[in-house]
């Protein structure tokens, strides 16, 4: 590298488009000719716009604000204020996917009214699509498409009405005849029902896989597992989330499942504890099998989950083996020690005939990733065949993690039942 | 009434719970004993509240900001703040029904975090639902229930994906051998094609008069007729198209269809003009008639819709009724003057052959309301007659109109094809 180039390089560090620290410049459009709206914007929404550099530029009216912030990837950067009180800022790089964020304003965070919502942290978050280059998996394309359903229930466990989202594959209303297996996907704790098909696009990531003959034509039944209040109430930000993992998932206040709303769910590790099991078991699975083509089998059922769905898929699938016959774990720990009381995996050969397809996976920056090959190891030692690891590269306790997760997931399911 | 009364009552007008208009009071728990957080609220979330005065209560925590107000109803009430932070306070008693609503911090509107979100005025608004006493035709009941469906397809006309949203009566499912009449319902501007099913649950609605009996099991489609963008980015409060009724539909910024986000739609008066109408007669209605088991007649073929989505059932249903039998026009205008040039109200005898069911209605308040009688009249009197006139009582240009509307609607309909 010569002195020329690293002069540029001197000049881009301290002249680049940024975020101002002190005195705010005026803002200007800082961002590449390739910037484009985000696609998570409401209609018409021009910003926030998000560059080939991955950087996003945010802007607010607010003439009267004192400070006006975003929160996003576990870091809060100020907007720079100009004189008609448009207020701007460019962030750094963001990992490609999809961020929740907030725009703080004079302390207050709240969702930027250019953004579509979605529900996560326990409320409706702005959220950032942040495309990544070469990776269009999750992309709505040109393949045939099945159908999310909201389906409502009554659960006499919950003496409550419950909904779930149903994802049934193409062809499923042309061909009466055939039936279909089945993988029940569970959300995070702060997040509900909806997340999976919002967020995390499971519907256009089967679409895409069965299009291309990688995935077995399934349903995807997505219910409220508890939890979405977890963090109502207590004020916590975005970075508070994003940062920690899944440690930030215990404790914390309104978990407890009293004060539910009209669509909300049990919890499930609160005074209710084990409730979303039962529901599961008993309501759930056996409405689905009565409502839709279901295979009504434990070889044609599988369960997942993302963070605190994944921990449910442990505590309930590795003591329902009567039940699910395929476990994915995602950003939620694994299948347990070897050594615990009462685990199936005590029993290696038992647990390789009934389990067909086991699997965990982390973002390569969550903490879990660090020992996941280690427990890999240990429990193909063991004798344990059917497990596999996966790690996401790049990312951390985040949905771009999760659609990896169940991108790999997906195309093991129901092989060989 | 005597003097002792008169007292009591002057002292509740003074110092009854309200919102501070000059020193803030310490906030303290205003609302009755029978307040309750709103069915619209976030999972866990306490506030808003309402209480059997139909007063709402406000809460945002917001130590540094220097004003909240909440803007509601076509007004703006500012919020008391307390010692710690904590800003509160209570609307007066608010019109039942559905309420889009924003916090202003510092004057930027947002969205309260506490709330879910809905789609209105081209952005995330909060919403809060108001219990209307003695009335639920629009309430989660223990019913049989129908499923709305989320279904994507591809337009030719507008090169681009689409997404609508589609009920199935219940049974819908169990009996392959059953055809369905659809009514083919539309938003209004600033709106899109989730309106309907959460803004208007128009989905229980007909689960309950289909239960009761009152309505023939029919397929609803609810797509996208353009305008969603009209708000964008024009800065105007929700005070703003509240108050105004559709007039302020007209004109606008961003209504031209370009920079359409993914799951955005085409305008319809701007640049795209009657592009809606090429899509709707052209690929929507043959798409649904191949996916789902319609009767694929006029006869069981209905156009209704709201505000826009009235004027576009004028314009297209009127010149269309080759396609459609029953209209249904809502906060949107009328059937079109009886001398209008080519109107098929010129021919009254050829009208009533072919329309077997004309609606139009409006809220008590809305302007269009009082003329509504008199247009009436003159098409009764020029021969006309199948059509029916409905005025929702003490509402104005909103969802709780439009509720009403299609629950006398719906009754209506395909009764006699």
């Amino acid at each position: 590298m010569n002195v020329k180039i690293l002069i540029v390089l001197a000049f881009f560090a301290t002249n680049c488009p940024g975020f101002a620290q002190t005195d705010p410049p005026a803002p200007a459009n800082y961002l590449g000719s390739d910037a484009r709206p985000a696609s998570s914007n409401a209609a018409g929404q021009q910003y926030p716009k998000v560059d080939g550099q991955q950087r996003a530029e945010f802007r607010l009216q607010a003439p009267t604000a004192q400070r006006v912030q975003v929160d996003i990837g576990a870091h809060k950067y100020d907007l720079a204020r100009d004189d008609k009180g448009l207020w701007a800022g460019v962030t750094p790089p963001l990992v490609a996917g999809f961020h929740y964020y907030a725009l703080v304003v004079d302390g207050v965070a709240m969702a930027d009214p250019a953004s579509e919502s979605f529900f996560g942290v326990s409320k409706m978050m702005s959220g950032l699509e942040v495309p990544s280059p070469g990776e269009d998996f999750y992309d709505l394309k040109a393949v045939p498409h099945g159908e999310v359903r909201e389906h409502w229930y009554y659960s006499n466990t919950n003496t409550a009405w419950r909904r779930c989202f149903v994802y049934t594959p193409p062809g499923y209303d042309e061909t009466a005849a055939t039936r279909y297996p089945v993988v029940y996907l569970q959300h995070g704790a702060g997040e509900d029902e909806r997340g999976w098909s919002t967020q995390g696009r499971v519907n256009f990531i089967l679409d895409n896989l069965i299009a291309a003959g990688r995935a077995r034509p399934m349903l995807v039944v997505m219910d409220n597992g508890g939890g979405s209040a977890l963090f109502a109430g207590n004020g916590r930000g975005v970075a508070g989330l994003m940062g920690g993992g899944i440690a930030t998932n215990r404790g914390g206040t309104g978990f407890s499942g009293t004060n539910a709303p009209r669509r909300g769910g049990p919890g499930l590790f609160g005074g209710a504890a084990g409730r979303f099991a039962d529901t599961l078991i008993h309501e759930i699975i056996p409405m689905i099998d009565a409502t839709y083509r279901t295979i009504p089998d434990r070889e044609h059922r599988a369960l997942a989950g993302l963070s605190m769905g994944g921990m449910q898929t442990r505590m309930i699938g590795m003591s329902h083996l009567e039940t699910f016959s395929e476990l994915g774990i995602f950003s939620g720990g694994t299948l347990g020690e070897l050594t615990a009381t009462n685990s199936p995996l005590a029993n290696p050969a038992e647990f390789n005939r009934l389990v067909k397809v086991a699997f965990i996976s982390y973002g390569s920056v969550e903490g879990g990733a660090k020992s996941l090959a280690a427990y890999h190891e240990a429990l193909v030692s063991a004798g344990i065949t059917n497990l596999t690891c996966y790690i996401s590269p790049g990312t951390a306790h985040e949905w771009q993690s999760w659609r990896r997760s169940f991108y790999q997931f997906a195309p093991l399911l129901f092989q060989n039942p």
